[in-house]
């Protein structure tokens, strides 16, 4: 069991361990579930020792990440009577987080909401920090408000029955989180991907701990993406290109990540700002042993996608977090060490982008 | 020409006078303009030395308050290709506010906002303070944010060109804020009700002033309305229900506020809260000299609905002010005073809502 302290606009705690989900204490006022009905026929019996209304329940996948969606939860909550002083809990993956966090920040004009990640990936990156969003058909993530949350749990006892893919692809955030705060988490990890992937609750409980320590240290330092808080987005412009392309929930965001990462890595090489040349092998190493793609071209491959250069590029100037539309990138110098905020030129992200 | 400060937790001002929209400074970064095809035609002119992208055109409306013109206007932002360091610059009435004011807050996770409100109503009340919302099915304004403008233009010319049902409907709120906090702004307008509805631009540009300082005050000392703002709902919690069972849109919203003045002043004389017995009838009078209806059965008479007295129970049981289902009231003790947070038992608000 770990607790990790979020110092926040509103500060609050990260509880990572074993078990937690059934440990919940009851929120004050009235209180909704909101979950997929994948999570929810898993896990929202370990919550019934909680008082609740009728969960509300949507479909499992980036589809729900939709104004569609959003407006249907907003009814629900009001059907439910739900009132300003409610609070709504949200389990389930990053999905479920971004929308229960947008939906509690709307409803009322703001609600409370407590994240109960059920994936690796919304451990160690989307259930913490206070980020909440949709997606607008001319982007992921365009509409969405900063809220954060009253606690998040991390039961990792829910990654026992995440599919293996969805494993693997939390490790893309895994390794981002190592390459921008924590370079002996690499080297922790390497000797035991097959811990890793065969769900070891320790092993777990350990990697989701040090991913939101390094999570933790940037958003305390920027809350609202001001400045620092931009390493996060490390892999990120690339992958967000890669996911848009692909059409959303084609490609789990995690993989993209991953592929972001290497792109990254390699962009971080080829303007010599990279100074540890063998870090993207390595990388491209630890990413294959995780059964996730080693580059771009591996993943059109697997995917079937051609994921074309002029498409990602188009994707990319479109980017929030483009200034003036000409695309920034996170840069890693070497691991546990980035520079947030790098223009790279067209010829060298199209050259990158180029199938070999 | 009057400006007046806002202490929020971001603060700003509100300018008052004839001729500003010509006079506004060029935002930072680039700059949206978004109103309706009412007043676009009439007044996006006068922002024509600015650099603004092509306008946003929504239908005139509460209709547009909507979702769906929601994701329409973000959608369009991000055509527009506007970053993270645009403004959205609001040009209309209290839908354009509301809308624009939670579009700016929720793309790309917050751009600036400028309100240049057009109608009195949007003037003396909803430009002012940060409140943004749109309708859900359930109920009005159930998803919206608290999102503090860069900046308020309210240019009392384009008063000039507003129906004189919406002008009238304006004064709805206006008395709201004298009865709130300004008890010689009743007297002030008493003798002059002809001048203010001519649109005399001396007499608006003073009782706009007047309103917004009373304003002021409130948001100022309470912005995310944990108590003291509760007074800004004087008759608020009758006329939601007014206007959401005619059907959002059939009753002008000041109309419904000032019946719902109305229907407080009657609860607070019923249980002997309200010290001054002249104030209902006098309030009445000005109402009626202001075009106003003067009460619930004549508001019944002049919409031919029926507005029956379960149906309003219903709605108000939904209210976003009640406290876990039981409704709260703002009543008036004497003009400038009121009584934040009153319960009024069934039996009371069946007899005020019943037919005479």
């Amino acid at each position: 069991m770990a607790q990790i302290a979020i110092e926040a606009s509103r500060p609050y705690a990260v509880h990572i361990g074993p078990g937690l989900l059934t440990e919940l204490p009851q929120p004050d006022g009235p209180t909704v579930i909101l979950s997929d009905s994948t999570v929810a026929p898993l896990y929202a019996d370990r919550l019934s020792n909680l008082r609740t209304s009728d969960p509300i329940i949507v479909p499992p996948g980036e589809d729900s990440k939709s104004f569609a969606t959003l407006e249907r939860v907003l009814g629900e909550l009001a059907n439910a009577g739900l009132d300003r002083s409610g609070t709504l809990l949200a389990l389930g993956g990053g999905v479920i987080g971004d929308l229960g966090g947008l939906a509690a920040s709307l409803y009322m004009r703001g609600i409370e909401v407590i994240h109960c990640p059920t994936t690796l990936l919304s451990m160690v990156d989307s259930s913490v920090g206070g980020k909440t969003a949709v997606n607008l058909a001319s982007g992921k993530n365009l509409a969405g408000t900063f809220k954060q949350p009253q606690a998040v749990y991390a039961d990792v006892e829910t990654l026992g029955t995440l599919e293996i893919e969805e494993l693997r692809s939390g490790f893309g955030e895994v390794i981002k989180s190592a390459l921008i705060g924590d370079a002996d988490l690499l080297e922790w990890i390497e000797p035991q991907t097959e811990a890793c992937l065969a769900g070891d609750p320790e092993v777990l409980t350990e990697i989701v701990t040090r991913c939101v320590r390094v999570k933790a240290r940037v958003v305390s330092a920027d809350e609202r993406e001001a400045g620092r808080r931009k390493v996060l987005n490390l892999g990120h412009t690339f992958a967000h290109a890669i996911e848009q392309v692909a059409g959303y929930g084609e490609i789990p965001h995690g993989v993209a990540v991953a592929v972001g990462l290497v792109l990254a890595l390699e962009a971080g090489a080829e303007i010599q700002l990279l100074e540890d040349s063998s870090l993207p092998g390595r990388v491209g190493d630890l990413l294959e042993k995780l059964g996730l793609p080693r580059n771009l071209d591996e993943l059109r491959e697997r995917s079937g996608n051609s994921l074309a250069p002029p498409a990602l590029q188009r994707a990319m100037s479109l980017d929030k977090k483009s200034a003036q539309g000409s695309p920034r990138f996170v840069l890693v110098r070497r691991a546990g060490s980035v520079e947030p905020d790098s223009p790279l030129n067209e010829g060298l992200i199209e050259s990158l982008l180029t199938p070999r």
